[in-house]
């Protein structure tokens, strides 16, 4: 075994589909790289049964998590080195459970335990990452009225992720064929959303979606900006929110040099930057921008946080509780997830050395 | 030529891409049987200069329209005929024109005499279907802003055809790829928008869609209701319309015995009724239903308006001033929404006849 660093995976709430998407994506078919879950040994067991596959679990200490993390990867030369028979799936967890863990969670509704355990498992895969011990932190799924129900008021894990590593200037980007796309406002109401809408909110995001472009390798980004209104507010004729501040943030944003369209209407500008046109575009509401992602493709989205000292990428999507603990739920996006949390890796280390 | 009488197209906005998607379909590749194009022919002559198609216009008098259309398919059957000499591409036109036409308009703007001229098409191709002279109306793309400009105040076709057939229960419905999406709300600012999602607005859209799925030839319609908030307001946690004012509407309409879901996320609804779960969706905003829809395919969408006297479909996009001119349209969505009115009067034959 290499001395990289693995990568943190949080098992989600346990109610909702993260546990089977983690044991189908690090016990299934596919080949994954040394990724350690933070989650509950007990319930990942369940979720197993329920997925029909069966691996093996190595709980692993979280003070020497380095050194005792085992491979799970079947790629023949574990067993050339005698380490893991051929065939075995090997899923390393870092198991922070309670008494009848499975037995004592719902399934498919928010509840204030699944909300406390979901938490504790974000929490303890920050202080590891933090502290060096892991590279990196790729989410499962969350339900925030579960955080809620557990009294922990977060609107999300970007913002728990921003608290904890007391970063200010942050955002959540989502990536999605060749597209990456910053949202102004997200996890607010409608009503809200609207008076969040400022020159200063537009223009931060502007910038750090060109940062995130570079961040990502691109050295030249194209981006657009989406309206607010329908049309764009069509200069006006619906809502005046474009003029007062979505025009003069795209002008301050092209005085530095930042190459920004827009705004351009919601319903064009995500197609045009799917067919080449942009690289990221800026959405004003969360409904906007994941509106054209989940339509256009459901399971390879991916989120990452920029801005954070630490990687983090998430899946697309949410518990999805109406068919979790179902053995239905995908683990492509997960899988895409750790792509793209290694990719930021690979590109943190090239920054770095 | 049989007795049928023909469809009419107008021809929208002579700065926008409308005369160019127009000699597209009718005088292209593409075989349409009669149309009849309402518009201006010098416009059209220029358009089809720079699409590089040479088509012969035949222009037609609106009173005798029946009898003058000459069928521009080359199907060898009119030369046969006679009539027709094989490879040549007839338009038919009302010519609404004023002088020197195409040179006074401007191109890939917003402009009152465009405006206007867009209105008048509209108003001559309502009075000749109203009138029983023609079967139904495609209309091309057209300007609000424009309309705005002109003094002419309708939000869009949809109001102005409402108004001219005296109809007040009426909606406007999106089809594409067996999902039909109807609106709450179209073209208003999201400030607007917001203070109408109302019980008994959602409720009449429910019914709406309802019936345009029976009116589209499905019998037992599964229907869906998105959210107006991120993640349908996640049970009041952003917003409380859902609450409020969408449930109760479900509610009512259960009780009719609508088969109807939601609210759902508005990111993730869209999709599950592409993947065959629902064969409507009502959207709260323009900008969730037309993100969802054009994210997905561009050139394929087609509007129906349900509830008129007369048969009306539309293009699914708009003026697209940007690519205007430049003989870069496409006219598949033109082609779609041909094809769509034809499906509906079919339809309509079949249940009258």
């Amino acid at each position: 075994m290499d001395n990289k660093k693995p990568l943190l995976l949080t098992m989600g709430d346990p109610a909702g589909v993260g546990p089977e998407i983690a044991v189908r994506a690090l016990g299934g078919q596919a080949a994954v790289p040394d990724v350690v879950v933070v989650g509950d040994a007990e319930v990942m067991r369940a979720a197993a049964e329920v997925c029909g596959v069966s691996p093996e679990f190595n709980v692993v200490d979280e003070r020497v998590i380095d050194e005792t993390v085992v491979n799970g990867i079947d790629d023949g030369c574990c067993e050339e080195r005698g380490e893991i028979p051929k065939g075995r799936r090997i899923i390393n967890i870092i198991d922070i459970s309670y008494p009848n863990g499975a037995s004592r969670f719902p399934k498919g509704v928010p509840d204030a335990s699944c909300g406390r355990a979901a938490y504790s498992y974000i929490i303890k895969a920050i202080e590891l990452t933090v502290a060096g011990k892991a590279s990196g932190v790729v989410t499962g799924p969350i339900s925030k009225e579960s955080l809620k129900l557990a009294g922990i008021n977060y609107p999300g894990h970007t913002e728990i992720f921003a608290d904890k590593t007391g970063t200010n200037d942050y955002s959540m980007v989502f990536l999605l064929d060749g597209v990456a796309v910053a949202h102004v406002t997200t996890h607010v109401s409608l009503r809200s959303a609207i008076e969040m809408i400022t020159e200063d909110r537009v223009l931060r995001q502007i910038r750090l979606l060109h940062r995130s472009l570079a961040g990502l390798g691109i050295g030249k980004p194209r981006m657009a900006v989406s309206g607010l209104n329908p049309h764009a507010g069509e200069n006006g004729l619906f809502g005046d929110e474009e003029i007062k501040e979505i025009v003069p943030a795209i002008k301050r944003a092209r005085e530095e040099g930042i190459d920004v369209a827009g705004p351009l209407p919601p319903d064009t500008v995500f197609n045009r930057a799917f067919k080449g046109e942009f690289n990221g575009v800026v959405s004003m509401l969360h409904d906007h921008g994941f509106v054209a992602l989940k339509s256009r493709d459901f399971e390879h989205g991916v989120n990452i946080t920029v801005g954070l000292p630490i990687i983090r990428a998430s899946v697309g999507h949410g518990t999805a509780f109406d068919i979790a603990w179902k053995g239905k739920a995908s683990c492509e996006s997960l899988l895409s997830a750790i792509g793209a949390a290694r990719n930021l890796l690979t590109y943190r280390a090239r920054r770095d050395g």
